[in-house]
């Protein structure tokens, strides 16, 4: 079977695990069971009518004496690009600006509070730009976005390529975050740009230089950690540090690359930062025109992989819900219970030990040219 | 089936999965496969009679034009306590002694260059001293790793309570290393003392004073992280960032509280450090003859779960070896070509695109009393 026929792992388990064994299994692996959400059979019908997969569950917290449960529904929508990357440039967009509208449709049908799409969602993959940056008309990326947003009471998270005509056309990787009154709230940027193989986005856009802003919502405080930031825990950290609750990890990422560590690092920083992370994947295999090569002795080609989906929610108690198809477009819905957040920090205290003081002297240190790193010798 | 009953993961999809679905399974879950290593018949024959588990596996890295492999073999060892833990406590100690003893004795048959024992593995586990703290005479924990040390050639790393006459009979959860000269080459202690439930062990031991000291043995730099400090993405990095190849992780931690997090932490540290990491966690129910209780609405109670073992060896390259037994002794021998190390980090950058000027600065605004966090509001 080809890794882009695969459906998932989920889906195998569940197919041939003795029910006895696959209790302890999906505890191991998954955590304390999340409970299915329903949604409305309208929702259900139109997803199906739609062709892309709905899939709902619920991390539930403790109730507590002197807060109310602060319950949000998030939703991550993957999906693949819809016309030929060599197609006119504003028809592409428009196709995936009409194919992912009917996605969050849905996603309002079932109440969802903030929805979040995948890395550059309005293209193909950003690393592949190759010919062309194509100046898109100022607002023509989040236009759209606002309409959504205010439409439908939803937080819309929308990651684009930015032209910064300010800074002498410099170009992003941001993330616009669209309030629910249909306002920008603000924009943050892709803090850590790949230099890996196919992945050169460093030719492309620079480091972003928003720093680990944090927005404060109706629905909750929420951070947008970009694709490859996912790699690096002090990202996920420092966003934690800033109040972040939930922190979405939009993404364009393939199969032989990278799939054994995606069901790992936003789970990790789940884990480690006491917040809610969501992993979103593009879905689907991207085809160019022009070949291009690597530097990685592997042959030109036209396509650089199968982008997995599998995209996921992961809570801070270290459970994760199911991940969404590795090879269909789809929305997770996850409804959220914010308290968990602190329940969890209260129980494991990974803030209160953290001793971040000793991490910034010792951190200080190493960056410079001088360090001499602590080693032991007999 | 109980949670102490249940063998593993890994034989449940072995059991269940068909041979199609398995191999993309065993790539999502565990990454590139290892190849198993295979052992002298004698060892085998050793292992069966002592009654543990011996597994083995290997991890291969490119071949390269100006450096030969670095081949290392390290072994981790998981086991029960041997006597109850209300027996006399030199008894008890010279049983584990016994124990350890033989299975290092089978390591050292399949050529292991490097073994670590589980967290404070010459008692019953250190968050449960409750009525007594021993004042183990000096040298009584490791006058035995040194003869074992220089008798097999092996570097020892021995994860003990140290009382610190020094300083007033502090006590510490420290890491002894001991050369495969027989020499002590250094000590490390705990960074990070859990305050959670069961795990009050910050009333035994205080907050190591070590820092992230490395150790350079003749088969690579080597660290140790006790522990709750694997919940800690900081601690790890600034062991790498110290230039550990692999960073031991010996552990003690429960099923209800941990399990979910014990297949991703230490995978995710040797992913985002370019390392291997090795976790080790005791395995086995220890009972108690004075009830305690823990302040969490729980009755008084005499055990406080189930050590679930399933250590494993995660590399760089985010493929990991299968887990020993949930519920049996074991020693699990891994061979790594240290040169993957490297390998990976050339290919994925996570040092060189870290940033850590940025974390540095920012880390130490964010400890600071008066710190706002960067927070954007409508």
């Amino acid at each position: 079977m080809s890794a882009s026929e695969f459906e998932s792992v989920e889906a195998s388990l569940s197919k041939y695990i003795s029910p006895g064994d696959l209790d302890e299994v999906r505890r191991i692996l998954y955590g304390k069971q999340t409970r299915k959400l329903d949604f409305p059979q309208s929702a259900t019908d139109a997803a199906a009518e739609r062709g892309f997969d709905l899939q709902g569950c619920v991390f539930e917290a403790s109730s507590e004496q002197l807060r109310l449960p602060r319950i949000v529904r998030v939703g991550l929508i993957q999906n693949k690009i819809v016309l030929p990357t060599d197609a006119p440039v504003l028809d592409q967009i428009a196709a995936l600006h009409k194919r992912v509208g009917e996605i969050v449709e849905v996603a309002a049908m079932c109440g969802v509070n903030i929805v979040c799409f995948q890395e550059a969602w309005s293209k193909s993959n950003p690393s592949l730009l190759m010919n062309y940056i194509p100046n898109i008309p100022k607002g023509h990326q989040s236009r759209k976005c606002h309409f959504l947003a205010k439409k439908y009471n939803m937080v819309v998270v929308s990651p684009i390529l930015e032209r910064d005509e300010i800074h002498g056309g410099t170009l992003w990787n941001t993330a616009v975050v669209v309030s629910n009154s249909g306002k920008v709230l603000g924009k943050t940027r892709k803090n850590h740009i790949p230099r890996v193989g196919d992945f050169n986005e460093s030719t492309y856009y620079m480091e972003g230089n928003t720093g680990h802003r944090v927005f404060q919502t109706q629905f909750g405080k929420i951070a947008v950690n970009i694709c490859y930031g996912r790699h690096h825990p002090l990202n996920w950290f420092m966003y934690s540090m800033n109040g972040a609750e939930i922190i979405f990890n939009p993404s364009a990422t393939v199969g032989e690359l990278s799939e054994p560590m995606w069901p790992i690092e936003a789970r990790n920083a789940a884990i480690a930062n006491h917040c809610f992370t969501c992993a979103i994947n593009r879905v689907g295999t991207e085809h160019f025109k022009n070949e291009f090569t690597s530097g990685d002795g592997r042959k030109a080609h036209h396509e650089f992989g199968h982008f997995y989906g599998s995209s996921y929610v992961a809570a801070p108690d270290g459970s994760r819900s199911p991940g969404l198809s590795r090879i269909r477009d789809g929305l997770l819905i996850a409804e959220l219970d914010l308290n968990l957040t602190r329940q969890i920090g209260d129980q494991w205290n990974f803030k209160m030990t953290g001793r971040y003081e000793m991490y910034g002297e010792e951190l200080t240190k190493a960056v410079q040219n001088d360090f001499k790193p602590n080693i032991i010798k007999e």
